[in-house]
């Protein structure tokens, strides 16, 4: 007998750009929403009948109605709304769960002057949040920022590690470290003031990156989710994601050079990846 | 007080090129590997202790020696022996998995012939692996295709949804189903002969996506993971992705035309999403 | 004094899906047009005045409605059209240029049956037309293709270059030759069977590849060109570029194994750039 | 006859990452180098002779080579040292054209306090160079940034354009107006502050795209290229690119709603695209 397991449908990539007007200064925000559905739709997948099917399309509508009307002001608050409207407005949905990330415009800065209505994309590390919510009311909110781009040149060393037939790799107590994190982590309560609790748990992030004398990308990344839980009560766990970005130095003995941990050659491909989940007991 | 959760690390875009010399017959594969190793790494990320630690340069390394050595003709095959490989030589790993993709590289064909040694990568569909292994020798093995790019033009209809005040999605029996499919299912058996497996289920979801008609994507996607389930008893279960790149019929009206759903716009943003595993009771 | 030099506008990524119905075959075209105009429009740069602008949104809309009524039947014969239309009728516009890909759709084949309404795109290759045309009424045609990747595993070699004291690579007369060919050729006349054309050109870059005797990336590139403008006296010259796609054999003596050109490591960055125009005197 | 046309060929994408070590504090750049040579390279192409032929694996290992003893600060003067390198180093060569492009790693702000060794890469703008010699002595420096996104969403207009039967788009005195900037500059003379002319030029660009009543984008980008003229002697001309990418106000009507300016959907495709050079008299 064929059974279907579990599923969930939506839409993706609902690209929404919202301009607050007060006189010559604007706010902009710019959102990508994606609204995903669970429930009872197995007539749906076995028979074909779209009863209690919410059109993807009717999805992407409420996005913009919502975004209309809605006072949030950071993209958790506007995923908790989509998550109940949707939740609220479907008894035949059980699940629903709502993901936005943030494009970083900021106030251009001319003459160093912060202007009103001009606008700079900087950064290409993006804010992220997860709402999650079911029949019964409960919300759970997870933040997150996905590709930020960072390296240290000091205080960070390889050793200690398995030998064995196949090792090649030498020891080091002075490599560089660089990687692209991913950091998402869980809230205790979906009423947070989640804007300031973004830039706390951020910068705990690089100040534990920037002091840690790392024994390995696991050490840095354990030291980094313990401050995060040491500083921050109202996240509940976080996880790491931390490929190694390989930085090889070049052996310029072949030109009759030195190369005193100066000149590396950073590689794409392949790549360390180490994830962990940290949570508290 | 802080709790290390789940965690795992590895190497990920380990690249390979294998080429098999018969005469003037060669034979090519080349396949993007990645290692991931689960255990208790819990005075890694505490204490900065590598002695358990296997350095994910040496995991490379492993790669291109076993290569050397391996008979796998399939990249299930050599999953299978790297998988075993690490579980075996590790006793402080207690899980092991390998991801293999394949880049399509077919013989060249020149006035008919196909040529001995000469290549051609004519597709861009992915052919992935993925072998888990534990301490226990149980192993599974999951076969998959990603990004098979597929789209009929007739039989795909989309009718009887809810609608509401957000509704603006006209009902339509005729419009054009395009989708980017996902698919990986997971074998009975780690000891099949998994090159014609393959064969067989692709054949069986291009042929159930074409003959079908089409009530939603989830109708659809319900009768190509039923239809490889009754075909082919070596799958325990599947997992299909199927995204639906709309074309949207374009308004010619404007200008004095029709449009006899004939000129459409394809978007790739926003778009539908609807994943479903499809097991047996 | 400031002055306005080289300038011209238009849009870009203009997606059109066609589908021609002839009872339960239907054929299916994918294709991305680019318009760009060049003209004296110094007093909207300079002043502001758009008297002499055709909207880009304008240009969007004739590629449709021009979709709708053309009888073309592939993409250098659209752009033809294109070229033709936006010249005619701006008489403020002196060239127009118009480029098209086409993504490479195929009828699915099921149970070897050629199916008539359902399509899979298998190739990441893209054919590309480009069509540029003046007041005077003359148009150029130049057809191409983009990223057709092929690989060699014989009968390629690099030997006889220039050795100083920065050379550090080996000669070899057997390595691997792998290359994402660019391929560009202007034709000698606009009327002109050019599918039929194209396909040939393509077969003659393939074949000369595949039986090249190789002792450089130029050296295969030129053999091709000269191959193409040799046998199709329709093409004017031929533009050709051929990344070296490096595939580096791994040194697994560290491991006590050998390595008879069997195990490489293929890389993306770097890689060789060649590229030349091959015309007739 | 087959004659060779214009041709050059190189090492693209190679990779440096740059360590300068003053006790605590450290100095890091990655650059991302490509080398072109031109020369009379027929023997090569025509008949397999690579006798004049400095291989592409020799100039990759030109550039770590020279970036160890290299004093230069900036990507214009190192592309300046490699460039005179190459032609001084290879008589054969008559042309060599060196293109660098800076990757964005900034020193990280730890409560208040700029970091000695730990970076972060916060923007996605490239700035490059690029700088072409020849066996003349004659250098010629193209400083650039690519990718530098911006949008303003007051005084942006576009009205008074063409309308004949195909036109759609409503005139505005209001509009969002986005684009994704790529400037090169050319600079009279070889040997200049770089840096610090960068950074004016940057600025200049901000501040007068911020300020701009635009009436249309062309407008736009002539009054940032007239800026940089006027502003900057040592800028020769300056080539501008900008596509318009649109965002498209949400028509909330349907659902009984308004929609004062404040609620978009950004688009990718369609864009405009506007390209200019702009120079002295």
């Amino acid at each position: 007998m064929i059974r279907l397991g579990e599923n969930r449908y939506g839409k993706s990539r609902v690209r929404l750009v919202r301009v607050k007007r007060a006189g010559d200064r604007h706010d902009l925000d710019e959102w990508t929403v994606e609204v995903l559905l669970g429930g009872d739709f197995s007539s749906c997948f076995a028979e074909g009948d779209n009863s209690k099917i919410l059109p993807t399309d009717t999805m992407k509508n409420t996005v913009y109605s919502l975004a209309r009307t809605s006072s949030a002001r950071c993209i958790e608050d506007f995923a908790k709304e989509l998550t109940a409207f949707f939740v609220n407005r479907n008894p035949q949905v059980t699940s629903a769960e709502v993901n936005i990330s943030e494009s970083p415009w900021e106030r251009m800065v001319c003459g160093g002057n912060a202007q009103g209505t001009a606008f700079i994309q900087s950064s290409r590390e993006l804010q992220t949040a997860k709402v999650s919510g079911g029949r019964d009311g409960a919300i759970e909110v997870v933040a997150g920022l996905d590709d930020l781009l960072i390296l240290k040149t000091a205080n960070s060393a390889f050793t200690g590690y398995i030998k064995d037939s196949l090792t090649t790799l030498p020891e080091t107590r002075d490599r560089l470290f660089g990687t692209a994190v991913s950091a998402h982590w869980t809230y205790a309560s979906a009423n947070l003031p989640f804007p300031a609790l973004r830039a706390t748990v951020r910068e705990h992030l690089l100040d534990a990156f920037a002091g840690h004398k790392s024994e390995s990308v696991q050490h840095t990344l354990y030291a980094m989710a313990e401050r995060v839980l040491d500083k921050v009560p109202e996240v509940k766990d976080i996880h790491l994601t931390m490929p190694n970005k390989h930085c090889l130095l070049v052996d310029l003995s072949r030109f009759g050079q030195d190369n005193p941990n100066e000149i590396f050659v950073p590689i794409d491909e392949p790549h360390g990846y180490i994830e962990a989940r940290v949570g508290r007991e």
